[in-house]
């Protein structure tokens, strides 16, 4: 099958055919999504060899659950042991075993074929076409918000940056109710979330008051995203670290503990609430898609994910 | 009066008489404790400069409230300006106009005479003798990690650092029934707490598991205590930050991502549960006392603050 490959650098290659393991099923791939980790892993995130990928719809090819033969489905893509207090709580994505889709230790979803456990799969709705059933991941991701943190009706938020992260974590987080700003450095992106009726503004002229937010979503992966957020944020409120990145920063703790910040790192969340949510209507991300591009192309898929003009980037499989 | 004086460095002088401003009260200090923030202070911590000092008790010689005259009082550091939306809450300590007893913007205790606004003054029942009562204003900030987090019976909690903000803070919270640990590196420090019935453990031989801990409490004011809790706290866990410290480190952010991690920074807090837990004899702090030294001889007991034997060092003005 083609798949693209990252080892020390990202090229379209021949492999063989992805084969099941015991438990788990083949998904022929329909459309993948890239997002900021896939780019973070080509730079080294991870210290990922492999094929990389991890948002994804597909049709399932074979499974030990012959029901899920034939149907469309989404995946969720930490893959624990099953026997761990994690694993038995639910938090399968914190079984300190796991392999992660596209990210550690499995390959991922930038191939013609992907093998997760069937008990993985979520089948989706026939309502959901594939270009919004493949935000599911990353949509759940920006739900694990709320997952952690209760946002209240009256909250005021800043989500720190433009992205396709921030774009996505704003448009989970306003359906709370909360006074949202989304701030950010391109106007074209920051418009996507204004016609929604959303409340945008420019980092140059943000206009919004010091220690004047509840909960601040960093979502810009940029060390000044953090000492903008440290900035934004009422004393005793709630900074959530959303992007991973490859890197360090250098980081005084006294302003944290003299402020008495709270501040939550936040990663994967569960599909069902995403899938509600897209099906019922209230959240719609396509307006993020910016291009979709052939399996072929999959490496200028990735040149124009990094561009400015770009958000998300879809790579159709077949 | 004499006053110990930070302006570069620490030095026992003769000052003008504290003079109360409007709405405030004038104390004689009797007894005022050395806490490792007034030996950051000395370090450039908060760019401080007059009288440090903000443990302790004494007895009021005038007030506005004519009440409070000759009674003996611990005091609320923070001083709020009283109209903000901070102050309006009852978080006079987040106040953005705050002045704080002997850290910022106001002279401290390490003197014969202080002063403060009567409304922050809080009497000291007669059956807590100063030697308790100075340790009103370290308890509460202990105390406060349970004002900011939730911490079951059925925790598992790590406590890092056996100085006296590592002990303070394993007293406070062996309370809730948590299964609590205290790691340090001073076997004679540990002791305090393990002759209490506490479960202590030193650094080079902890058998604790990685990832093990429901909470973590960073109390020895040093990054590798940051790195120690990190690698000690499970998946979706907290990490106080209770120590200030005067200085930056190098921080990886993705650990706290990956592992959702919530770090909590936590500073002063209320003092009445302070008084009443002292008061009921559920907390005794007094093991902790190491020495007491007169005023005249204030820079000796800074010295001995710092040594490895010693934990409280108490200041006696009269």
């Amino acid at each position: 099958m083609k798949a693209l490959v990252f080892r020390e650098k990202l090229a379209l290659e021949e492999v063989p055919k992805a084969i099941p393991g015991p438990g788990e099923a083949l998904i022929k791939v329909s459309i993948a999504g890239i997002c900021k980790t896939d780019v973070e892993i080509s730079r080294g995130y991870m210290d990922f060899q492999g094929i990389p990928g991890h948002e994804f719809v597909g049709i399932v090819e074979s499974s030990p659950d012959p029901r899920q033969v034939g149907t469309r489905v989404v995946g969720e893509i930490n893959v624990g042991c099953g026997n761990c207090s994690q694993c038995r709580q639910g938090l399968e994505r914190h079984c300190l075993s796991r392999t992660v889709l596209g990210i550690l230790g499995r390959n991922g979803a930038f191939a013609e074929y992907l093998t997760l456990p069937a008990s993985n799969l979520v089948c989706v709705p026939a309502s959901l076409p594939d270009e919004k059933a493949v935000f599911v991941e990353p949509l759940a991701a920006a739900l694990e918000i709320l997952d952690q943190v209760a946002i209240r009706p009256t909250d005021r938020v800043l989500v720190i940056g433009d992205g396709k992260l921030g774009l996505l974590v704003s448009m989970a987080l306003r359906p709370t109710g909360c006074d949202l700003q989304l701030v950010g450095k391109h106007p074209r992106k920051l418009d996507l979330f204004a016609r929604l009726g959303g409340s945008v503004q420019v980092l140059e002229h943000f206009s919004g008051s010091e220690h004047g937010f509840d909960v601040v979503v960093e979502a810009s992966g940029h060390p000044s995203g953090w000492e903008f957020a440290l900035k934004m944020v009422k004393p005793r409120g709630t900074i959530v670290l959303k992007s991973t990145f490859h890197g360090s920063f250098n980081f005084n703790p006294a302003p944290l503990v003299i402020n008495e910040i709270t501040v939550v790192g936040s990663r994967c969340g569960k599909f069902a609430p995403a899938l509600r949510l897209m099906e019922s209507g209230i959240i719609d991300p396509t307006p993020l898609i910016s291009g979709s591009f052939r399996l072929e192309d999959i490496e200028e898929a990735f040149k124009r994910s990094v561009e400015k003009e770009y958000i998300k980037v879809l790579v159709k499989m077949t």
